[in-house]
């Protein structure tokens, strides 16, 4: 008799899921036409939208048209009625937004060049921020977090952050699991920015979709069908680690020529060091010295123009990796290395054309997606979210 | 109203699949049982099954012993009422077989030494080989095929075959895909390997396992959660063209120090070739040079042990990047190369031992398939299979 009744209010919880991505897929739609999409009993779709109503989560409209002129109430997901907190830890920079449920940005605020001696105190500030967030905003039902890789999920620790090791001391499941009203989720960073592009776009509703975060670190996130492409611990598409040179340089991981050891923001400020391209650049941050870089090449800087290019041509043979490997129909390439812009992608093109099978490139779009649209700190949101509209009853009162 | 009709049937395939799904996995089972996992009503199930032991695709055994001593009949599927034709193509080897459900192999044979002169012969073969088995047995109800990749499956050719190019202008879907009077099944051939270790054998139930074929050609077939990774075209996993060197040898694809220029069969006979290690080598096939140096080795020639060593280093050189891109929990090196045994495999896990995470190296489990269980060739069958339990209508006559 128990089992039965597990069964039943899994049963519930899976149709009250369905209901929830229907809409936040369809916009408005009438209850008679979601009935008829999930092959749902109209009976069932009265009692789930009640249940769903009463929590908020969705909302009623004013009158659809319906065919012969009839009119019928239209449903929606109720975006606003609920916040996600959303934390982006990178390496030196931790990034901390609010969004809705449509993944607007609402507020954004940084920590920034914290140095692994902070990293105690940089938690404890995230966790500080976080309650008071959460204490000032009722409607936050959740926290969605976005880790470096590769990040085994199960135990809730990075494997390794190249350049600073420091973090892999950090279990962020013991450290954030618990220490909220709301739940948290947890997930690789550039797999919750494909997961952003996937939820948010409408643009990007393709099956075969990859997010290639260029930052302090380089990783990947692929959308390969219906669902990301996860690995047996959670640390599949670690592109920053699939090497370019097996006789290259040793990477922190222990692997030889790894991708992120060419072209991460790290790289590049070393680079930038070595060629004493910008006065003082030891002492600035990663990010800023890309930024300069950047700007430097933009204002026509022949130096700083052949060093972005030469970092395009690495993210371009990362690029011939992941075609080979995953078959993305659409490449994002986002974060801080992203501002190297059309200078930097045309790079990244000629090495495709050059390396890749001619139906496989032409088949390929890569765009570039600006640092100011951080798909990563939205990734965060996204995870959050999409476990939100999976499991309703583990963040809202929907019972 | 003619809408309705074709979601009704939809929704009958569906649970008619999802029958058989269990059935496959799960062996012999009451109609109870079926109808509480399945979450249908017993009204359903008896007509489903009903349908489906009229098809032949299921029988009835025994009495099962239910709980409180009362007995029930059993059903289970009929894996011998039904065989499924499969063809493996290599380069200059093509294999064709007959299998059961259960994966069990019937016959096998070869069509082998045929160089691209040939290859209009040998399609012209493997056409009229399959009608005459098809002739012969009435119960082949689907023909599956592995073809090399990347295999472009909506277009149905190949995108390039590296030492065989001629391959490419082979289009498996106009050749074959309405040349007989059952429905053919086409798959890249390390997919189709992978589909056969999850569908067949027990001890690979795990979610998370992938194929490494290293035969005339490299190629990877990954299951990740419910689903083999796919691409947008059907091109995803190919490590064969994931570059090892980003300065390295000239692939025929355009990429630069591609995985299959170190390591395939067709790398090692030029390899034999160069060092004169056997006498008339260049006369011989790919796979007769590769035993024939395997042998060598096991009975201590120390620079055919040399060479087996370099070859099992480049294996493991991509044993790390399939590992930091997929995530697996095994990983079965099998086909030609896998000849070379646990010599080959040591030179590999020490690779991996060395370059990859400790946390992930503990977590993957690398493992020699013999050549004489070629994965590939029962692949092709499990392609078939596995569509057909899909989509049983299509093949046997179940309405």
């Amino acid at each position: 008799m128990a089992r039965r009744q597990i069964s039943q209010a899994t049963l519930s919880e899976h149709n009250r899921s369905r209901v929830l991505h229907y809409l936040f897929r369809n916009g408005t739609v009438s209850r008679a036409n979601i009935a008829k999409a999930l092959e749902l009993t109209p009976a069932a779709i009265t009692k789930i939208t009640a249940k769903l109503l009463e929590s908020g989560l969705i909302e009623e409209t004013g009158d659809l048209e319906g065919k012969d002129r009839r009119r019928s109430i239209g449903i929606r997901l109720n975006t606003h009625a609920f916040h996600i907190a959303s934390v982006k830890f990178a390496r030196t920079l931790i990034r901390i937004g609010l969004f809705d449920l449509a993944g607007n940005e609402l507020e954004m605020s940084e920590i920034t060049a914290i140095d692994h001696r902070q990293i105690p105190e940089a938690v404890e500030s995230v966790r500080a921020k976080l309650n008071a967030m959460i204490r000032a905003d009722a409607r936050i039902a959740a926290i969605g977090m976005a880790v470096p890789g590769p990040y085994l999920r199960r135990t809730g620790r990075t494997a390794m952050v190249s350049s600073m090791q420091e973090w892999r001391s950090v279990n962020f499941i013991d450290e954030f699991s618990h220490a909220f009203r709301v739940p948290v989720v947890i997930e690789q960073d550039a797999r919750a920015g494909a997961l952003a592009f996937r939820l948010f776009d409408s643009e990007h509703t393709n099956r075969h979709l990859a997010y290639y975060l260029i930052g302090e670190g380089v990783g990947l996130g692929v959308i390969d069908g219906d669902d990301t492409i996860n690995g047996e611990l959670g640390a599949a598409t670690e592109i920053g680690h699939v090497s370019i040179d097996y006789d290259g340089p040793l990477c922190e991981c222990g692997n030889h020529g790894c991708l992120e050891c060419y072209c991460s923001a790290v790289a590049i400020h070393n680079e930038v060091n070595k060629l004493g391209l910008i006065e003082d650049s030891e002492n600035l941050t990663h990010r800023a010295v890309c930024e300069m870089l950047f700007h430097l090449a933009f204002s026509g800087n022949s130096e700083a123009i052949d060093l972005v290019q030469r970092i395009g041509t690495y993210v371009g043979y990362g690029a011939v990796s992941i075609i080979n490997a995953f078959n993305p129909k659409r490449i994002m390439i986002g974060d801080i290395v992203a501002g190297g812009g059309d200078l930097l992608l045309s790079a990244v093109q000629k090495v495709v054309n050059e390396r890749v099978l001619p139906e496989l490139a032409a088949a390929t779009e890569i765009q570039i997606t600006g640092p100011e649209n951080d798909a990563t700190a939205r990734g965060a949101a996204a995870v959050a979210i999409e476990q939100l509209l999976s499991n309703p009853s583990e963040f809202v009162d929907v019972l």
